[in-house]
């Protein structure tokens, strides 16, 4: 049997905003560090310990994993950073307050964009100074697989070929991973793993930087899952998620 | 033409009680954290940008590039970890301050001990508390490659194959290279690049938490190298090192 632990990054400055942050590449809050440290703790209170870690290339989601390996005196542990495990791409909508968007465009509308699974929010130009086709951390890439928008079905399709390509075999080998991302490429990981349905998967929330823990079989099937530490807090927390369009 | 640029670690709480350190695993101090975040905020300034950063598996030079990489706006740079380029063990002197060593055994034994080329100080037990034989970190290693001493020739035996094996085909294939590392680890690499003598490398001393530039010709001799900022501040900081054993 493997584990799998994955957390969603701490909260950040536009979590904070409620602004829709996507592929912007903004920083933790204090209280973001400070759960991403109690995190870290909490890992090594319970015993846990990793062989490699995985992460995105945006800070938010760095910093976690860095404040997590602090906590647990595993800075030394080898990272692999990879744009595949990104926040969805939220297109036009990047830097948006979703209270302004709902007050705009209807409660139903930002649902949509929020959590359709195939309908993607309007994109972004590619000229638009907010897009990321400049950026140099993307200029490996064909330009055209930097999104301009993207629903989570589209997330799901380029998270998955990298969880095939290397966290499943890295977890295949022996090796322990803990895996510091955003809420909708672990929520698309998590589509994939336990086979949640398209319309199953809106109503699934993930709370800030509270380490959930997945148990796999020898061929990485689901046998259970759980949040660490305090189980009424990561559900409150992931109700506040859910509300956040409000 | 490449460039190379090479950071010792902040200042770290050992280097602040003025203790032998080596392979211990201590942080970084607040000047030392300062120190780290002004140098990646020079680089920027300077316009310097790297593909690739290298440390240690030791966390005062690991904290060092994170430091330097947020400075830089480079957090989700790739981050190669190796304990080759881990300070010089200092084998039983490791915890012990060295004004302390001076008094008891002479300063020119503890200089023997500090800038000897090829003379270790004495070993560590194996099974000493401070040995780094039970350290996780180090398990992948064959346990008798685990140092119990070292002198600066054992250092450069360890330091070489990875600069040959690792990094200098990384610069060959035009990635740019920031390294944070350690006092001794850098001298090796200086001492292999320079073709510095047995003999003049015991005058080589360098400071904590700046940039030293090297420039590279196509075979990775060096052209010329300086440090970034203040050379008069970065030569009395050399010499402050120079100066540790009294």
């Amino acid at each position: 049997m493997y584990k799998l632990v994955l957390i969603r990054h701490g909260e950040s400055t536009w979590n904070l905003e409620n602004r829709f942050t996507g592929w912007t590449d903004v920083d933790l809050t204090p209280t973001g560090v400070a759960q991403a440290m109690a995190a870290g703790q909490l890992l090594k209170a319970e015993g846990y310990d990793f062989d490699v870690a995985y992460t995105s290339v945006l800070r938010r989601a760095i910093h976690t994993l860095w404040h997590v390996l602090d906590g647990m005196d595993r800075a030394w542990l080898p990272v692999v950073k990879h744009w595949r495990l990104n926040e969805r791409h939220y297109g036009a909508l990047q830097g948006l307050n979703k209270a302004d968007m709902t007050r705009q465009y209807g409660e139903a509308q930002v649902l949509v964009w929020r959590r359709s699974y195939d309908t993607p929010p309007p994109a972004l130009e590619a000229t638009d100074p907010r897009s990321e086709r400049g950026d140099r951390r993307y200029a490996q890439l064909t330009p055209t697989d930097i999104p301009l928008t993207e629903c989570l079905k589209d997330t799901v399709a380029r998270v998955i070929p990298f969880w095939n390509d290397s966290m499943a075999p890295a977890i295949k080998a022996g090796k322990r991973l803990v895996v510091a991302a955003h809420g909708n490429s672990i929520r698309a990981l998590l589509k994939h793993l336990d086979g949640i349905s398209d319309t199953d998967i809106v109503g699934l929330n993930i709370p800030n930087g509270i380490p959930l823990v997945y148990e796999l079989d020898a061929n990485l099937r689901p046998i259970r899952h759980y949040y660490l530490g305090d189980a009424q807090a990561a559900a409150q927390a992931a109700a506040a998620v859910a509300r956040q369009g409000t």
